[in-house]
């Protein structure tokens, strides 16, 4: 019953407070099952921050409606970006009722919900640029009839207005598309709500990654940190160095990204207003690096001699700066983004210190025996070479706790699962903006509805002035690649990390479960009937379930 | 590396014991990774019994290269069973490479392997047979240029040693199909290797069954236990009694199963050696059965009247046996395995407890305040039932822990995971036939690389006689159904559940982790390839990805 769509109860409802309690991060008690029960926001997902919705419902004819341009709107038909994404929710609303032949010049019905028009307010619609961390997302949607109007100051709030009113439109008991008087005023809550995937301990065919950009869209994510290249290999199609990728891929044709590759994914994640955030993670995690790239990383020794291993990136040589510039220089011209993230984690010593040149040097440096000195050296120069690209750079949180020196808009990534809130309160305290990761590794899997567990985790609980939250600009939900690839990603993936999606874009008191349990399991149903194999909550059914295997 | 087929470097080779200890059930240590490194046994998978692997190489031409019917075999073209095995056998090795256009008039090389040739034994081939518990699948497979010959006394013995012939062919390096010399005897260590399918808890696509039904080949499974009906939802559509499923089903056409789709997946099993045993589980878990067959269920009462809600099946009323007489009867017709299971399992009785009527009868019957006299006062007679139709019968172990008087040829299902040696040592003494799936709950998921735990399960550990090991004839992956449906069963069982599929196959020394890891990663490899999403073990790659999403 909790699978369908169902509002014929629906009282007039609006967004109340939820008198919760906040939980912890290592809040790990996740066995009461939410009771089922009809949420009075149907199968609203992530929550709009304030909602208004009637008992008085409208119908959708796939005949007649249509999804329009106001005439006020400062963005026209030639906007490539709203265009598709009317063809896009067009579809979603309408699959499978409108292919069955209706009669295309039916006139709407009095009581019929008859177009939705979408007007950008403000001058610059920014139709043609990509998406930042500053980008309006804000949109007011009002649903009456015959006329539902969508307001948004930029195109990026008329996209997260576009599925929300996608997910206002459901079946009546006999099948027929409806839709109540709604209104709506939404923005999120954190600017940055982002989804990391690993394309290096496991290859993901482009189709993966599409599809689940496609997902994260129905999610209001809008950050895709693509962890693009690890130890295990390098499938990142680099025109500097192509020779990074022919010897350190899995496969120097089947798996790797080729330019063009990298280019679709750009702009198949712009068009759903979503930044994609390169990761090039040094001076660790560079196995694969050295594949191709000879004397860039340590060689590492076994007593006197070289043992035919190698460690984290040379500090010690200028040919690694020089590489690495010219490196950095491709990033910045191949990915759009302001932001690019350098990594700067796990990074283990035991090479650099069987190393007897790095001892030498470490010795001329005056690091004495402390490595994080020398990691730091390493570390500070790369960002130097960074910031002459005009990038701004994210990093893991060891560089921040190892002490380098931080451009002021530096965004430090917390991933580590103990002493979250000290760390949190650190940084901000620091002056440095934030993302959270550590209460979302999704790679971890438990028996259970562990997707509680990570809509319980609250980013602002730890101590700290309004200033210091303030620096908290989202967070990001991490599913590292060991185990999951083509086979089993996104339905590891999907309803779990929309757990992380309502709580990085809804309201902080919105954290009732039975309540999202029943919008969850309908939103899930809803990606399932979009063609995302998105995992089951618990026990129950979709109306119409997964076609595939 | 390790995912490519390659058997370049390959050494004469026998199975060897290796020298391995026995782990117990509970050992839950896998957090040591096998290291990587190929086995001589390339990607066989479950490992036969005898194996001997010569340095020899044939090729093998998509063009030239044919499975045929021995002139000696009793079996010929008029065998269904085999002629689809032969077609989808060529398929599975000739993937990709026959249909590019080879000149089929390509007369075989002298190095070459041109044909395989199946040489059924014994008299009676089986071919038209339903597989049974005492099914033969032994096979001897001699593959030597320029034919292989595959001699079984069964049907069912050829199947398995055409899977195993598929999984000796591997490409070379320069992508010619080849395979080595080698001599194969081989047959199952346990007679009943099953896999347990939840479709109440989640209803499943006829497309998933069947996919798993062909993975299930591929891993020498031979019983598929179909949990069809739970409390959840009944999808069974029965012709005597409709209603079960029109009101007990999720959806009465769209989540159900007809008698045709039942009849489909049977034959689908039977041409793979899969016997189909259904499990219809009474009393308890029946809430769904309570909904289109009234008064079967026993009503709860709340103090001194009716709560409205209902507990396990009316043990006390003549109607509901007349019920299951008829429902039997009809489920003896449909299913034409020998077994039917008959559940039994986690009985509540605080519904029971609460029936002023019950309680009466139970004074009547002088049970006391037994409540497990009343259970198995209902198994009793549900039992006399289903044996007046000629079937056997399976039961969960708390039929047996009760002391229900049992026919000789029970079978007894040990599946709680506290005591499963006491518990297999006390059915065996009893004289009772038993398979084990109590270390085998494929539903249960955790990080990491669980497949070694359900390796490392040894189902003869516990003290007794050899006549009462050889009562353990064999046992059941489980895959119960909360948290699975189309979207993500198939990865999740696949090839977690190889591993089972191995340790009840291959012979009990069969064991060495780093061994299976590395044809296990191969197989999985190969099952992605044939098309059914089985997830990675750990990081790294298959030269054909997953196609879907």
């Amino acid at each position: 019953m909790f699978a369908t769509l169902k509002f014929a109860a629906l009282l007039l409802a609006v967004v109340v407070c939820w008198a919760t309690q906040d939980y912890d991060y290592n809040d790990a008690e996740i066995d009461e099952e939410p009771t089922l029960g009809d949420s009075p926001y149907g199968s609203l997902w992530p929550l709009p921050q304030k909602v208004q919705i009637s008992t008085v419902v409208f119908k959708l004819s796939g005949a007649s409606f249509h999804i329009f341009d106001a005439k006020a709107s400062s963005s026209g038909a030639s906007c490539r970006l709203l265009q598709n994404a009317y063809r896009r929710y067009d579809e979603y609303i309408f699959t499978s009722s409108r292919k069955q032949g209706q009669n295309k010049s039916k006139k709407a019905l009095a009581s019929d919900m008859s177009e939705l028009q979408v007007w950008i307010t403000s001058a610059d619609s920014e139709c043609d640029s990509y998406p930042s961390v500053t980008s309006d997302e804000s949109y007011k949607l009002s649903v009456d009839s015959p006329v539902a109007v969508l307001k948004a100051p930029k195109v990026w709030g008329a996209l997260r207005g576009l599925e929300t009113f996608s997910q206002l439109v459901y079946k009546d008991e006999y099948g027929a598309k409806s839709i109540n008087r709604t209104d709506i005023h939404d923005f999120p809550r954190f600017a940055h709500r982002g989804l990391l995937l690993d394309t290096s301990r496991h290859f993901l065919p482009i189709k993966v990654i599409l599809a689940n950009l496609e997902a994260m869209a129905w999610n209001k994510f809008n950050v895709f940190h693509w962890h693009i290249v690890d130890d295990p290999s390098f499938p990142y199609l680099s025109r500097t160095f192509p020779q990074l990728s022919q010897h350190g891929a899995y496969h120097p044709y089947t798996h790797v990204y080729t330019p063009s590759d990298v280019k679709m994914i750009i702009e198949f994640a712009r068009l759903r207003g979503i930044r994609v955030v390169p990761e090039f993670d040094t001076p660790g995690h560079t196995q694969s690096w050295g594949k191709g790239q000879k004397d860039l990383l340590t060689p590492c020794y076994s007593g006197a001699s070289p043992s035919g291993s190698f460690g984290p990136v040379n500090p010690m040589l200028n040919t690694t700066y020089d590489f690495m510039s010219m490196f950095f220089k491709e990033v910045n011209t191949v990915f759009p983004d302001a932001y690019v993230h350098l990594g700067g984690d796990e990074v283990d010593f035991s090479c650099w210190k069987s190393n007897p040149d790095i001892q030498k040097f470490m010795e001329q440096q005056g690091f004495g025996m402390d490595y994080s000195k020398l990691e730091s050296f390493y570390i500070q120069r790369l960002l130097d070479i960074v910031t002459t690209t005009n990038k701004g750079y994210m990093i893991w949180q060891e560089v921040f706790d190892n002490g380098v020196k931080l451009k002021s808009d530096t965004v430090v990534h917390v991933w580590m699962g103990n002493k979250v809130e000290e760390e949190l309160q650190k940084v901000t305290e620091a002056g440095f903006t934030t993302i959270l990761s550590a209460p979302w590794y999704l790679d971890y899997i438990s028996y259970g509805q562990d997707w509680q567990k990570f809509y319980r985790a609250e980013p602002l609980s730890f101590k700290g002035t309004d200033a210091q939250k303030k620096l908290v600009i989202g967070g990001e939900a991490c599913l590292w690649g060991e185990y999951v690839d083509a086979t089993n990603l996104t339905p590891r993936l999907w309803p779990r990390a929309s757990a992380v999606g309502e709580r990085l874009w809804s309201d902080r008191d919105v954290r009732d479960l039975n309540d999202a349990y029943s919008r969850l399991a309908k939103h899930r149903c809803r990606m399932v009937q979009r063609g995302i194999p998105a995992e089951p909550l618990f026990t129950g059914y979709c109306a119409h379930e997964y076609k595939g295997v």
